[in-house]
């Protein structure tokens, strides 16, 4: 659902020659219904490879004609939000379980909100979801929003060895490419950046809190800490979001207990060997330079999160750069690795 | 001193029709010495307006033949930081006042580094800088760096009213021109950004407590406060940088207060009716994407920091987003107002 | 008309503080009517400079209503295509003479499609005009393309001195204002460019032709020379299209004589000492890197056509390169010059 | 040789895994010479992915110390022209043939310039040229500049066909990645782009008439046709270079013929499977907006030239758009593919 717009592609590109998956139906608004995909997406296919042949004439089918997708074991949803609030409940309603990216269900209180690598366990909720809404093979899982990506892994890794983070402040540094297409207008990130990105620091602040929350009586209980202040800036990137991380823990580790950390974290999706897993999920460049969205974007199928810069910092404890692939790690690649995890698990 | 480099550009730039200072005397390393400086320029004049009249065809001298200065009431130093440790002094030693934008004397002991709208009173150091070195005209002034210049002056406007800052946590999005040319390779920064400026984090965390500090005994004294960190990077801006500040104040101010005082500040510069001195040192704006370097830097002849989004701090008490001309009020106009300064106050 | 686009802002950004004309009127399309014209750029205002206070708290129109438009001398038109030709003869037909960007009338064949410099004599098919249409005071004049401008003035100069242009290959690389805001999505231009706009290789063909055709027996007729092929192409640049020509002559003038030529070029609109014209229409400069978008696209209010890289075409007779500024000379600043010309041949 | 640049950078990077042949020997200037290549590389390696495992502790040379590369079954040289000129006869003469990027010897007379679809069998010319200078086993063979690679096989396939290329006058729109690296300023291209490439013109209107030369009386002799007339400009574009194309022929084909036979153009490297060659060599596409640097620069390993927008010319009887990578087409891929068609004829 949603194929036919920037993250949507990136899933079709995504899923070509995936080994568990074969996309079998697409949806998308009633604009495209009825074409082909090749056609759907005629002079907007943004990808720099050519559309899967498994896909090009596969036809568009209207998202809201639910009926059509009931072949489905489930579906992808790359929808606009508003359009997730009112289809995504729909799909699982009629028993087709729903992996999003959309923000509509991010903070419903019974639906989980996935990193593999971190809580992965927030699935234990799905049969505690079909309960309270009476749904027998439907349930919805959707995935955190891009920018927190490339910091809640390590800030996680640390956590998980008994470094509690206290408080965070961020400064992210977003790819165009996180607004869709055409999205960011030429005109505005030529020679040129852009200090606000409507809605993202709220979700940047608030998404962290649920996913290291935990599953309490039917729902979720967000977790009290960190305090997360962050500025999210667009800069002429086409993809690769970077954050700027100044954190204080409840004790301090030293340097290179971090940097062992984070270059020995593994995790579930690691131990299920998932095919979209990436080998490292943090990768630590010693280079005084690094990361940089370019060059780092795309390590370990653009799945692995890239930090760097961990020096000591004036008014916290410690300072990093972290930088992931907003349009895999932080959308499609996420899903994937999302359904991946809930399909080991038995729930796909 | 410096005059070919872009700096240097920049200086002649804006002194061209300047009410109180005439282009009498060009200096730049042995490369351009002996042509004129049309001719040092040539292929590399990158100012969009061409080169003043006035200075088209004056000799380029040798920075190093000290005596062609002599006739010079001041000299402005746009030199490289170690070409500056080696030659300033001898300026100065000479009778010739330097005015310098470069690094080598930030932070010796008795020469002031001045922002004339927060600290012009630092300019009582000379007659002691001069009678602990024996220099009887000449003397030394700098002027920070130029990532410091978009938050220093807010801060500052709120520091003077009673709200005394604690801790400070900045991110920089720093333009090409402030590595000079060809300074940053496009190959860098075309689709990337690099998340490392050398030097310039520390730079950013040890001047403003010069700034803010006092004129001890014979030498200065550095504030103790605030605790500053900043994470300081290069994005493809040409123009203009961008600071994000998350600030901890001793107590916190009101909204409406903070606005009030940034929109009704204003200091010496104004007060003296300097030339190059902003109408309003601090603008600030209520739109929710703005500063944008593009839009914003020009604003009062480069003069001006543009402010906004102030907003409230999850961590600290607020937030917000300071610009300013890194090559304007960062360096040449910063240098150009400093020597307004030293006129008026009777010290050129 | 059309008030609220990219070059509707153009033109209210240029016309603040002209001698002539004052802004009285303003119309949009229905989404904007009703608003104050702050109101209704909230968030979009695209110039570097804030909008002219004597237009802020204008109200904009539907422009629809033509009633509404009547106390106006004349209206400038930035109407996109269709509407314009929907409107723009309605406009006319109460009276009100329009000045026009649009493409809708530029092949019109009673309509003036005028490049002061080149065919200010073109006016005189206005009677033509108003009598084919039985119009009393309103009229419809049209500029060309903004990506013709940058060769039309040089090889103008050159055919009026007796060099006939025989063939022309042109490629274009044109500056991303040139599709309005949004426009070109930063996705497309980021680290890429595109070789096509649609329509635009027409329109850089045929216009050539009418400009240097001649009133016939009411209405154009087009000039059968020169031959045009044009390759146009979108790059990252923000204003200013850049053109590389190679002409063929009916008889080769020698490169001195050309650039002589070039620089003596003045023609009606110099001689009328309008207020928008350049003081000299063509720069030549000699620097082997230069004409530059950036540096160059402002010369002498941006009305000026620069050209340079002079030099023997191994095909045809010469190659240079021209460049100017699309939205002022080639879209807003060449309308009100088409106004100001109009005005003093007394059809205003 | 010149293994520190970006054109060493990106052989090294293409080499990992080749199947034919190891990097055993890499040289770069006195600077480099003596450290591991991580460390001669250290802070420039400009790859998006890490040095290749076997290279990176691999000795650098200094390539003036022709002995050390004695045990080479040949080498490739990426130097710059004036160190090529000076070191590939003295490799050659040792008896190390030289695969060379270098301008130097384009136009030696003996000295063939291949591009492997079109001319092989220049290779012939190599018993003449070791004849003429003594050597036995060593000889120099070299490849044409980046800028013509992404028209030269288009032609050629036509040409093949018996359509002769009478005239071109060809705009290149060319990559930052061609000028090396630090190359061009970012100052330079942000919102700009340079009508101008040094040198770069007269390499695209000469080299092709080498090409489709023969080998005469011991040496080369030069084509007589077609006449080129080449418009260079940089834009600010990582790689892939794009050329607008008019072109006459002695009898106009028609457009189906045209696409016809690029599309079922196979040539020498096709036919011998080097392991590096396109699988075909020209990609048509049918998009009107195609073909674009970034989307269409990496197809078939970078090594394919994708063209498209075939029209008629106006004023010749063709037009089309031609793009290549041109640091893997263009250089080092050229490079290799020289070396796979010298190694498959039994040279090397």
């Amino acid at each position: 659902m949603g194929a036919t717009g920037m993250v949507g592609q990136k899933y079709i590109a995504l899923l070509e020659k995936h080994p568990w998956f074969d996309v079998s139906y697409l949806a998308a608004s009633e604009r495209s219904a009825g074409k082909s995909y090749k056609e759907a997406v005629a002079n907007r296919w943004h990808m720099d490879k050519d559309i899967p042949a498994n896909v090009r004439d596969l036809m568009v089918e209207n998202a809201r004609d639910i009926k059509k997708g009931e072949d489905c074991d489930f579906v992808f949803s790359a929808l606009d939000s508003k359009t997730a609030k009112e289809l995504e409940e729909k799909y699982a309603e009629v028993g087709i379980p729903v992996v999003s990216n959309a923000s509509a269900h991010r903070h419903t209180d019974d639906v989980p909100m996935i990193i593999p690598e971190i809580n992965p366990d927030h699935a234990d909720i799905i049969p505690i979801q079909q309960k309270n809404r009476g749904w027998e093979k439907g349930f919805i899982v959707v995935k955190p929003n891009c920018s927190v990506q490339s910091y809640m892994a390590p800030l996680h890794a640390l956590l998980q060895e008994g470094y509690n983070v206290e408080e965070l402040i961020i400064t992210t540094l977003q790819a165009v490419s996180g607004a869709g297409h055409p999205g960011v207008s030429s005109w505005d990130v030529i020679d040129n950046m852009i200090p606000y990105i409507s809605g993202e620091e709220k979700k940047s602040e608030l998404e962290p809190l649920k996913i290291w929350g935990k599953i309490g009586d039917g729902k979720f209980e967000y977790a009290e800490k960190p305090k997360v202040s962050a500025h999210c800036n667009r800069i002429a990137v086409l993809d690769g979001h970077t954050a700027c991380v100044s954190v204080k823990f409840d004790k301090k580790p030293e340097k290179d207990e971090i940097i062992r950390i984070w270059r020995a974290f593994t995790a579930e999706p690691q131990r299920l060997r998932l095919p979209t897993a990436p080998e490292k999920p943090i990768i630590y460049r010693d280079e005084p330079n690094r990361p940089q969205p370019r060059l780092d974007r795309d390590v370990d199928k653009g799945m692995a999160v890239t930090c760097g810069r961990l020096r000591e910092c004036n008014v916290f404890d410690w300072r990093f750069v972290g930088l992931s692939h907003n349009t895999v790690r932080g959308a499609a690649g996420g899903g994937i690795l999302n359904a991946e995890l809930l399909k080991a698990k038995g729930y796909l």
